[in-house]
């Protein structure tokens, strides 16, 4: 047997989310289908973060297990043969599993350490039909320096319980943020964060909140006030998941993972690996 | 009677090109159901460039003439209500209009003196689902320099028959290119042309035929021979539209147009404006 570790990316706004689904429109459901048409036998997933309906990836991570033996330019091509246009394969690597048992084995969520998301927000007076699905849309003027500040309240070991949705189902609502960033590229506004991990709804909800402060409804401190609350109801509500990406998720360099080729879209990646 | 003019962006891969259908789905079928919502009464539109199915406009120019009295806003935000995602008005503007009989009346196509189109392709051994729709996909690598070269033969004056379409309806085939440009953005190459007019399929023949010579297929040369030959038959299949974008249209500034104000595409815009 062996253990399969791809790179996925998709357009999120075609799909119901990753989490397969009885209805089969789903980005895992749609990447098994095609995984066991090429290997002609059922082909299980698991990733490194699900991703909510209209949430996309620049590069998802997922691993199965396999007992066929083909060369990694072969499972990629050939299983993207096999997708849709909205979700391909970008590499394929094989990582070390000569004991199924072992607890050291790569598994694409407990090996990742961190993951980043990118906000991509379209912040002009009218909508963008060429953003539509793609990015957040606020038409309000934005106070860019005033939302940086409250960034900064984000950073470090924090519980997030602010900021988690009723369904999630993390063990600890305690990450660690490693970083955040907004950067302006003409009408975008580019919020990059990476963390521990995140909760269910965490990017979304931070955003919401960052909004109500760009907007002057709040100031800056007002997110270290949620944070201490840690009550769901002060803080602003979910944001919509059109500009949501699922940007990279960090391994052990021992994994020798291909990672981070695909500078692709929108100048958004090459991403800092530095804590 | 008034004489409005419209700057409109729309997702090209959602409709079947510009031009009304029996099927009503086209981007000037839905701009004048929308129009016609608004305005109570039926409008008729002209626009600038009328674009094939799969083609995009950054911002694509009509006008329509309306007994109707609103402020600009009003047209845009009323009509915007009205439209799907995948369209917008960016701006309203209304043009003098005292004698709808005069010859100098502005008119969205026979005002324009120049039209710029942008041709955005993705250029890596993998296809991008976040691109899928939205930028051509070549997966050989290409000789840029060789395909800039290969443009300096299509400036000036030309007869450009051997890259016109069966179906075209221009007047003549003789067309000024003012500027072709290439540049390059992680792994995305960006065409840019700006010319009085194009032909049908134009833009998509000399993609096409510029690929064969980034290819190594043809050397750079090779387009002179074309353009000297007049026949279609030697040139390269038209492209695939999914990368074209209906970039700018020029008009007198005498007409004050609020054009150019959404820079907020990749940073495609603002363009070179000189000739």
């Amino acid at each position: 047997m062996k253990r399969l570790v791809l790179g996925v990316q998709y357009d999120g706004s075609r799909w119901h989310g990753w989490q397969t689904q009885p209805s089969g429109q789903t980005v895992q459901d749609q990447l098994e289908k095609a995984l066991s048409a090429f290997a002609k036998s059922a082909v299980k997933t698991t990733c490194a973060g699900r991703t909510d309906a209209g949430v996309h990836a620049l590069e998802q991570v997922i691993h199965f297990d396999t007992e066929l033996d083909r060369s990694m330019y072969s499972w990629m091509n050939g299983v993207n043969a096999f997708l849709p246009d909205s979700i391909a394969v970008l590499w394929a690597n094989e990582v070390p599993f000569d004991d199924p048992d072992a607890q050291d084995n790569f598994h694409a969520r407990f090996s990742a350490y961190a993951r980043t998301y990118h906000y991509v927000l379209y912040n002009n007076p009218v909508r963008s039909p060429l953003w539509a699905q793609r990015a957040g849309w606020v038409f309000r003027s934005l106070d860019v320096s005033k939302m940086r500040e409250a960034t900064s309240y984000l950073l470090g070991e924090h519980d997030f319980t602010v900021f988690r949705a009723a369904a999630c189902q993390a063990k600890s609502p305690i990450k660690h943020m490693y970083d955040v960033q907004i950067r302006q590229q003409g009408d975008l506004l580019i919020f990059t964060l990476r963390a521990s991990a995140f909760l269910h709804h965490m990017v979304r909800n931070i955003i919401g909140s960052l909004l109500f402060v760009g907007i002057g409804k709040k100031e800056p401190d007002w997110i270290e006030h949620l944070l201490i609350s840690r009550d769901r109801s002060l803080s602003a509500p979910t944001f919509m998941p059109d500009g949501l990406y699922l940007a990279k998720i960090d391994y052990d360099k021992k994994w020798d993972l291909p990672q981070n080729k695909n500078d692709n879209f929108l100048g958004l990646l090459p991403l800092n690996d530095s804590q």
